[in-house]
């Protein structure tokens, strides 16, 4: 169920000329917090805002034009489903996303003004999901699952395919971490394209499901508090478990306020926006969470904070 | 004075691994809005987050080791400053940058992140002028106009460039103008390498040099007011306008509402920051200027705007 490099290098092919060649950018600031060089990868710069869009469309793509045109359903905490969103507008297919309610109004009204359809669920990503089943296996629709789909999980290892390229030295990968895989992906590349590289995984300990699963060996229901890094919602599943696993040297967990205070500075200094899910990395690192071995990598993975919430961050 | 487009092509070599090559980017919203294709080229993604960087490095790395050695001396609006500074970074040359007071603090600390040393002026961009230029003088150092500078201008050219690539069948381009150093650059360069291409400026009301140097047929002195486009601060010369005048088909103004009512939607649609300077392209589009023909492109010339005078727009 891991990808294989091969399978990522397949995935980088298909998504040649759809998804974006991201910048690598070295901050100053955090290097020096750090004590090592670090460097930001900017997927909050992506086309959609997020990673998201590379697994989602690879997996769109690999369907043959038949399941195609039976339409496409997702469940998301919002980019996943712009992902999809924007891999049906270009590949011709119509799809329906399922969002909690609660989603961030500017992944809602993005994911319609891709041309999708859009319902929204009362509760959690997990009530989203079930209702994306039943109504996939209802219209007799394709599921695109966000995390747990071998095919989404290698599109997302173009992340890492390209971190390697610009950075052959690198030593430390930092990886935002909800069901597990961008983290899965990215560390397949890594570890089979770069020499040593320790992969960090990292949550906010509002939505610690990974975590919780790393520490009892498999995966245990934690419920999601409030956070601000609502692109990490969501549960963990055994395969998904397995699969980031295999690749991730250790995960941590920062609070709320080092998030917001991630966002936050990372705008002042770097002129970047990140969504909390993006700034975690960034808080790893302002709090200590681990003990970096440079060249280090944080995966910037989304940029899409509403702009209410952003302005009250950036206000403070 | 024009630079050739061999001068541009030539700044292009120079900036290869300096300075990005950043996305151009379609706007479903925009495009809706002006009734044609509508992309944004996002310079405000560019390194330092604005095209200054371009044609600061060409002049730097113009010139021979000893007059970089002697060091360098810009005065800015506050991008301008980053672009130098970057480049004498990058060059191992020594930078003073002279900036207004009243310029925004990210690009002020920015400026000295970067390893510049600055100074600050009180009044207007024109006081850091000549201060800046006394200094050099008294120093021996090195001056780098903002815009009165071929080079600089031919570095600028290297957006247009890039435009042309990503976008054959391009018919209008959209830039904001301040001294006239990027859409002289721009215009350039999308005259000799594209078919009929519609040129067309735009400016803060509040910052009217340009317009009212078009409209009287030379420099005339406008003071400058408030404004949320701080980077088009600054006066007009003579061979300035005549650049500028030379390859721009129509020049036109927006008001400070619409400057700020683009940065904010600019945000909520597409999930760009832009300063106000950035943002007078989109207040164009949608406050109806030109009559544009598309495919047409707007450039976002850059993104630095501080932290709480972004909150206070969004939060509107």
């Amino acid at each position: 169920m891991q990808p294989t490099i091969r399978e990522i290098y397949v995935a980088r092919r298909r998504l040649s000329g759809v998804a974006r060649r991201t910048p690598l950018e070295r901050s100053g600031w955090l290097s020096a917090v750090a004590g090592c060089d670090v460097y930001l990868k900017l997927e909050c710069w992506q086309r959609t805002r997020s990673f998201k869009v590379r697994g989602a469309y690879n997996a769109v793509a690999s369907l043959g034009a038949e399941a195609r045109a039976a339409g496409l359903v997702a469940a998301s905490a919002g980019n996943h489903g712009q992902g999809v969103a924007l891999a049906a507008a270009e590949l011709g297919a119509k799809a329906t996303i399922f969002v909690p309610a609660s989603a961030p109004a500017t992944k809602q009204s993005r994911i319609r003004a891709l041309g999708a359809e859009l319902r929204t669920v009362d509760g959690i990503y997990d009530d989203a999901e079930a209702a994306a089943l039943a109504y996939a296996e209802e219209v007799g629709a394709c599921f695109v699952h966000p995390f747990a789909n071998p095919l989404v999980v290698a599109g997302q290892g173009t992340v890492g395919l390209e971190i390697v390229e610009d950075l052959p030295t690198l030593r430390s990968v930092v990886v935002p971490v909800g069901g597990g895989g961008l983290i899965a992906g990215i560390g397949t590349a890594v570890k089979a394209t770069a020499g040593s590289v320790r992969v960090l995984g990292i949550q906010s300990d509002q939505t610690r499901a990974m975590h919780a699963a790393f520490e009892a060996g498999r995966p245990v229901d934690v419920p999601p508090g409030e956070t601000l890094a609502d692109g990490l919602a969501g549960g963990v599943d055994a395969s998904s478990y397995e699969r980031a696993r295999a690749v991730t040297d250790e995960i941590g967990l920062v609070d709320e306020a080092a998030i917001a205070e991630a966002i936050r500075e990372l705008y002042r200094r770097e002129g970047v926006v990140a969504e909390g899910a993006g700034a975690v990395v960034v808080a790893a690192v302002l709090k200590g969470t681990f003990e970096l071995e440079g060249p280090a990598v944080l995966v910037v993975s989304g940029g899409n904070i509403d702009a209410a919430r952003l302005a009250g961050i950036l206000g403070d």
